[in-house]
């Protein structure tokens, strides 16, 4: 049996560098890649995909997994090896299910839907996008087709991000949380709004660069294994455990885009970079989930990165950097980068406001596959739900509907990892806290080992061990609990705004 | 048959595709990897490697390419489907002699013979490589005896880089070639020296990088298909036809480095964009051989590159970007580019002196295949050779026999496709010169479109469909022939030396 294990390994390995280099294609295609190429790595990208999925689906890897499973359970069912013949299992029988042919379908409609949306938005015409999410809706349900019945079909979707998660669990967590963050909004939007103008004027590119550099290193973003650059769109990614890459995006007359994008992508990185080297080139990196990694990166950046403490430390050197705030108190700085103001657009909400976009996203995923949502209905009730939840209307689909990308790639069941997210960095913040009990003396002083060091011990370390509830449960003893992220929210607020 | 044939290409292609992700992958490792990724970036290349060559030696490949061998005969010889079966059976024939146990062997071999030649050069200790090379000698014959008996046991090597060359065709065109080389270097010695100091001076590193792309971009060299970036040792790479990536180094008080250096990678590249588009994605990329290769680099690098006429258009051009260069003449600055003076270090050699470093190694390579030379006889043999053929003596084995990095990798049969470059770049040049009769006066204007159409039209557009002597043949009317060569180098260097 060990040997069939070993085998297993040199399988997974593989599959490992060939995503390894896939991801070098992604990175590079976001970065430095000529304009000209894009075709041609379309193709190497797709060949590359194609020869890892047969490698994870083929008949000698279905035999291996057939005989090793009932192994497993003889093995300490929290050792690494127990966990990686359980993933390979699953990922086994996700990828077997979905016939080849409906991916070759669903990839040339999604190819097009793209397409179509990216028309779409330019021209803030929702009926230009409309019948390309029909079909894309069409697909998603016979996709949940393939899988057994759940409790609910949206699980199978949520699966594929959230391992294990299931939509009621989602929906609870989010119906205790919405009242509460629309009252808090309200209450804010009633008190004089802070000023955060100083934040909109230029600020040097090189400099802002710099600065970013100086706070994730200090953070402690492993250089010797990563790189950060630039990119339109800010992302983690890379080869492998040995070499996680960030990018970032500086906009010359904004502070905050660099600012804690950098942060955020740093939190995603160090996460990555933080796995035990045991669990290199096996299936157990990349993380528990995607709501398990949003809730490391929005721990740094807000968390750390948008605390008073922090910034007792950070502001005097970025004064030093940026000589136009040399007038403006430390208060009316830390008070401006946490300015809550509805808005249209998910990416740029503040920590307020931004669980009630994905909030509305996920009812609107929930009534689509249900099928009590028709598609064309969908800018009306996006509409509604905004003006209900934040208080706005959106002046044009391009700002509403239209707006984020994720639909257009088929990706269903996403968004809510964003804002469990949110919810896990304060639930593993308070623990944090009362494991370190001077932690904000630590921030305050530009220290970040302790909490690092915490991180790697309690998540780094485990990669994909875990499914995120399980997770989540053995560091702080309790599931996914809105309830610390509301008590943070409050206390930070009613300071800030004198609530 | 067509079906078989569109399956072969659907092979073909994916194989493409994982040698343009390994490409990649290469290039990144020059470029930006971070140093803590090498471990791991040498396991993906290897998995990435061991798949596409599985994918070239499976079963089906070898039915397919017993079927199709006698369709290929039917087709016009010259087609694309006709080239492109031929070099899929050659490239076969060739990848199952070889067991993949011997590769593996040969790796771990070449893995501890590299990190010795390293260590070696630095101490200039040829002891301590001795014992790795003698063991890359001995399976360097063993590989040799995989293959059918030649006539000559090298031509098995030198057929790995240049498809169809013999042994005793190189040995002739050098030794044609030598004596005339060496008497044209002593008559050169015995004329006053060309002053070059002004070479070795602060030249501003972004100007410079400046003025390389202005040449390079005005040579031709399409930047939506590429992209120039820095590394220690300058290649031209990147992931197949719609991506030819060039890199180029910058000394901060050597012009040479920069300017030659920038030209001969943009001559590589000029060649891989210029392939017809209907072999992206085939077998037939990549060029004739390397030496038709090298021709390319050198032609822009040396016949263009190093002529009185591009410096008479460009030369007030690099005046401006370097204003210490004002008061010194054109006529000073072109002979000091052109200065001849034998040393020690090939990459460094001169023109006329070049061949002579690479005859040489030939030399040494056939005896050491021969087994006439014993490994521990090689510096001395080395040192008699530079002191006959240049008249100059190596201080030690760190600027002499340990100089290359090659055999360390077990490159054999791969130095004389450089020599073999030089001579076709001539070769090509006098039929360029009778096809384009103002040549001259179009490159003083700073026009290279007919020169690169030419190219494109008898060079580039075939990428690998012709074995290099057929190419040279088909073009110029005569297989590889030194004397253009010779005419070359005495009509410039009796003008510059008066001889």
């Amino acid at each position: 049996m060990e040997k069939k294990l070993a085998r297993l390994k040199e399988i997974l390995a593989e599959i490992s560098d060939i995503e390894g280099a896939a991801s070098l294609l992604g990175w590079d295609q976001q970065t430095y890649m000529p304009p000209g190429a894009a075709e041609q790595r379309g193709q190497q990208s797709g060949t590359l995909g194609k020869i890892a999925h047969q490698m994870g689906t083929s008949p000698e890897m279905g035999k291996l997994l057939e005989e090793l499973g009932p192994y497993a359970e003889s093995l300490d069912p929290d050792s690494d090896d127990a966990r990686l013949i359980k993933f390979a299992i699953r990922d086994y029988e996700r990828a077997t299910r979905v016939p080849a042919e409906f991916i070759v379908e669903r990839n040339r409609v999604l190819a097009l839907a793209n397409q179509a949306w990216t028309e779409a938005r330019q021209t803030s015409n929702f009926e230009h996008f409309r019948p390309h999410l029909e079909k894309i809706m069409e697909l998603t349900r016979r996709y949940v087709d393939f899988f057994p019945p759940a409790d609910h079909p949206y699980d199978v979707l949520l699966d594929n991000f959230e391992p294990g998660m299931k939509t009621a669990e989602v929906k609870a967590i989010f119906d205790a949380l919405r009242p509460q963050q629309v009252e808090l909004i309200r209450a804010i939007s009633e008190r004089p709004q802070v000023d955060d103008s100083f934040l909109h004027q230029p600020f040097d590119e090189k400099k802002q660069w710099d600065f970013g550099v100086e706070v994730i290193t200090r953070f402690g973003y492993d250089w010797n294994r990563g790189r950060q650059d630039k990119s339109a769109h800010p992302f983690t990614g890379g080869p492998g455990l040995f070499d996680v890459r960030i990018t970032t995006r500086v906009d010359p007359n904004f502070l905050n885009t660099m600012l804690f994008g950098t942060m955020h992508e740093c939190g995603h990185a160090l996460y990555d970079q933080g796995a035990d080297p045991a669990l290199a080139r096996t299936n157990l990196l990349g993380g528990a989930s995607l709501a398990v990694h949003e809730s490391q990166s929005r721990m740094w950046e807000n968390l750390v990165g948008r605390s008073l403490p922090f910034w007792e430390h950070f502001y005097p050197r970025l004064q030093e950097y940026f000589p136009q705030l040399r007038e403006l108190p430390l208060q009316r700085f830390y008070q401006g980068i946490n300015k809550v103001q509805p808005s249209y657009i998910r990416v740029e909400a503040d920590e307020a406001t931004y669980n009630l976009h994905i909030m509305l996203r996920l009812e609107i995923e929930i009534a689509l596959i249900e099928g009590r949502l028709p598609v064309r209905d969908l800018p009306a009730y996006w509409n509604a739900k905004m003006q209900e939840y934040l208080g706005i209307m959106p002046p044009d689909d391009a700002r509403g509907v239209l707006q984020d990308i994720h639909w257009s790639w088929g990706l269903f069941g996403y968004f809510s990892t964003y804002a469990l997210g949110n919810l896990i960095s304060v639930q593993l913040w308070e623990k944090i806290k009362s494991d370190i009990p001077d932690l904000d003396d630590q921030i305050r002083a530009g220290k970040f080992e302790a909490l690092l060091g915490w991180l790697r011990e309690n998540i780094h370390r485990h990669g994909r061990k875990f499914m995120p509830q399980e997770l989540v449960q053995r560091v702080t003893g309790s599931k996914i609990d809105p309830s610390p992220y509301m008590r943070y929210l409050r206390r930070k607020y009613s300071e800030i705004y004198g609530l």
